[in-house]
């Protein structure tokens, strides 16, 4: 091989992380749409959220005007452990494709919790001890998210309650033994502990629960318990500030080494990651001073952003959540069992929505098989095995490097490798006994969707 | 917390990573002694090793006096995909245990096979493709070792054939497919695939198979399709010499910021971690350039070490392979069923055989359920989820560290932490439930075992 000027994964020093995460809102003139209180109609004020989160996660759900955030010092500690995550240079995959672009991944699946969820668990885990706070509740669905908050609140010594939707309990006891390894207390959804939890007991005996299921009861546990409040790991606004770290040390890395990505890639499920991978980036953009391509890949399944409607609509399936402008396919829309979990929301981050609305970012929808395909194409030539959300990315990232061989254009791509998959593995024996199936919804079963939607705004 | 002038992880640059093994064999003024043919007792010639392993590792595992051995460039490119590998400061255990001592691990597992086995699975793999050969087989039991080869091959696109213990290809069904996903052949053991595997279902149908008739079956393919060699991933010399690249790494790091090491501790299954992590700091003890304290941690329910006894003994329970002579337990010991599978030998490395013969190094035995207390301790202050096998090593780092804390002593400990124990979760729920027992054989089960030891040298 030919002398490399670039490593093939670029560090920073921990002097080089970021102090300050950066909050995309500041600089978006048409600011997204707040959320409403569903029984009123009215913008949810922060007297209305603190019972549900902690005073300063309230603040920063609601501060669109602050550009820069100071990281706390303790958090900043907690980043050192994991984080600087690498930049990798991606040198096999494009000898491997014969392509003249210019790969690089941000890869966050270094770390116990195998993705980048814990950028934000960490935070909001911090914020919660530093209320004096007891512990927290949350939902779990795949359990990613579930085990990252259990780490963070180990770390702070923080009582955490996770209620995993009880078919993921059932499947996943691996991922339920990492978060009891952690000190959470893992509970199957519905269960006997809440009563909106009896209730659907009583109504539906023998259900394997819903995500929607699991959140009011985390949500209950949390308003009725003095001491607690509710996390979230995705679609706030506070959550794609705390990830904005991401992309804030993907941003320093290129720069040590004065490059300049052409297109950006991440994964959408509910918008966390692609919205902290692309925050600094975006911010040039919004303020006129650089120009990227952004795109943000989604499951043909699931397709919030490429099929999806521009509406306020209920966050959760429940329907006992804020009410969200956003892309949604509706939040009784129930995807097929696609195996890209955290991929599988109806809806999307306001902020996210509020940009593509804007024409600031692009969106494609890509199909699970070929999805699969990219993953096992990318593990064979780059060592890491992707998790199924990720590998949406890398799919993205292939296809675009493909165009490049074809135009001959030397086109940086970069993308997020947001975790591993090696508690997805019956989603890959699936694809390698080509059991796997792509399946996508019709536009009547999305218009009888849409037409279920919140009359509202 | 205070300023800190170490990192939480001192990252080598590409440009510092190690261009040379490091052979302890050069340097030992009592050499290992020789592998022995168990037909005629006489020490194995290249000619007869080479049927079995390609020519360079059969170089490698006879050539007892070149001190630093070429790592070849295009192992050196696939070592830079997950190299280097950070040696991490505990700060976080540090202040847990209130010790005043100064805790490093060498992290392994930042990788998808989850370990340091990839560090000689590519070595293999590179020398196997060099020599035109269209593949190789191996064995597996808890499933490591094969994932790291089918990465190594995949990479080499090179076919492996991998003979995984039925008892764990069916129990640990994630790890086959991640080795699938990767190319690999996986064939649970025993198999119609083979004499011996034939041979052996005649025999005890409905058999869960065991690593000495996985070895069988993976030799006899080797040795009968031309084009092919076997591959192992301990004990032997040459994977000592590889995995070298961990000891090289931590020693430059730690001299990078002046660091002299007073404990150095790694677990010993075969010796493959322990070997590699010690190999410099052995070298200096060899030469009498410095002194350190090393020690060896063991399962007490597999006490090679600090139970067993130093003599000729076959290295599989099927007695077809060479007789190694070596701290033993008897080749026909059966540990009881410990969760550590990587620790599960019966014998040891010659080199670290003779090396604590000669009292280079101290060896202490740890009960299964303090490892795990020790590695779910580790866990909830340093972030990553450890290996059972690992664990072993943080148990004995520990009790250092607390002996400091009576003593008041400042001794700077680095132990090697080799993998993540993400596929290891029934351990650990075992141990979660109060399930987990401690299994120590008597000493009269090893008197009997030591009964049978071939009579040889």
């Amino acid at each position: 091989m030919s002398e490399k000027k670039i490593p093939y994964k670029i560090y920073l020093t921990e002097d080089e992380m970021p102090k300050q995460w950066y909050n995309m809102r500041a600089d978006m003139k048409n600011k997204p749409a707040p959320l409403l209180n569903p029984g009123t109609g009215k913008p949810l004020t922060a007297e209305e959220l603190s019972p549900i989160f902690c005073e300063e996660l309230v603040k920063q759900e609601l501060d669109d005007t602050t550009a820069f955030v100071e990281i706390p010092e303790e958090i900043r500690e907690f980043y050192k452990m994991y984080r600087p995550s690498p930049l990798v240079r991606a040198y096999c995959l494009e000898e491997k494709l014969q392509t003249p672009a210019k790969i690089y991944y941000k890869f966050e699946g270094n770390n116990t919790s195998g993705s980048h969820k814990l950028n934000s668990a960490i935070a909001q885990a911090y914020y919660a001890k530093k209320q004096g706070l007891k512990g927290v509740t949350t939902e779990t669905g795949a359990g990613q998210w579930g085990t990252a908050l259990s780490m963070a609140c180990s770390y702070f010594d923080l009582d955490c309650k996770v209620y995993m939707v009880k078919v993921s309990y059932e499947q996943k006891p691996f991922r339920r033994e990492v978060m009891r390894t952690y000190g959470a207390s893992v509970v199957p959804s519905p269960s006997e502990t809440t009563e909106v939890g009896k209730k659907i007991l009583a109504e539906h005996p023998g259900t394997t629960g819903s995500l929607g299921c699991a959140i009011s009861e985390a949500v209950e546990v949390a308003t009725k318990n003095p001491g607690y409040r509710y996390v979230l790991g995705s679609v706030l606004n506070q959550v794609l500030l705390h990830q904005s770290v991401i992309g804030l040390e993907t941003k320093t890395a290129l720069d040590k080494y004065g490059i300049k990505p052409d297109i950006i890639i991440g994964c959408a499920g509910g918008g966390s990651n692609l919205g902290g991978l692309i925050a600094p980036f975006m911010g040039e953009k919004l303020r006129g001073e650089a120009d990227y391509r952004i795109i943000a890949v989604e499951p043909a399944s699931c397709p919030s952003f490429t099929r999806g409607t521009f509406a306020y609509d209920f966050c959760d399936t429940g329907m006992i959540c804020p009410l969200a402008k956003m892309y949604t396919l509706g939040s009784g829309f129930i995807p097929s069992p696609n195996h890209a979990g955290g991929l599988r929301f109806h809806g999307m981050s306001t902020i996210l929505s509020q940009l593509y609305h804007d024409k600031m970012m692009e969106a494609v929808s890509v199909e699970q098989t070929s999805v699969f395909e990219a993953a096992e194409q990318f593990a064979r030539v780059e060592g890491i095995l992707p998790a199924p959300e990720s590998s949406h990315a890398i799919r993205a990232a292939i296809d675009e490097a493909l165009k490049c061989k074809e135009t001959g254009e030397e086109k940086t791509i970069v993308f997020g490798l947001t975790g591993t998959g090696y508690f997805d593995m019956v989603a890959y024996e699936k694809y390698h006994d080509g059991l796997m199936t792509d399946e996508i919804p019709t536009d009547a079963q999305l218009k009888e969707s849409f037409a279920k939607l919140p009359k509202i705004g």
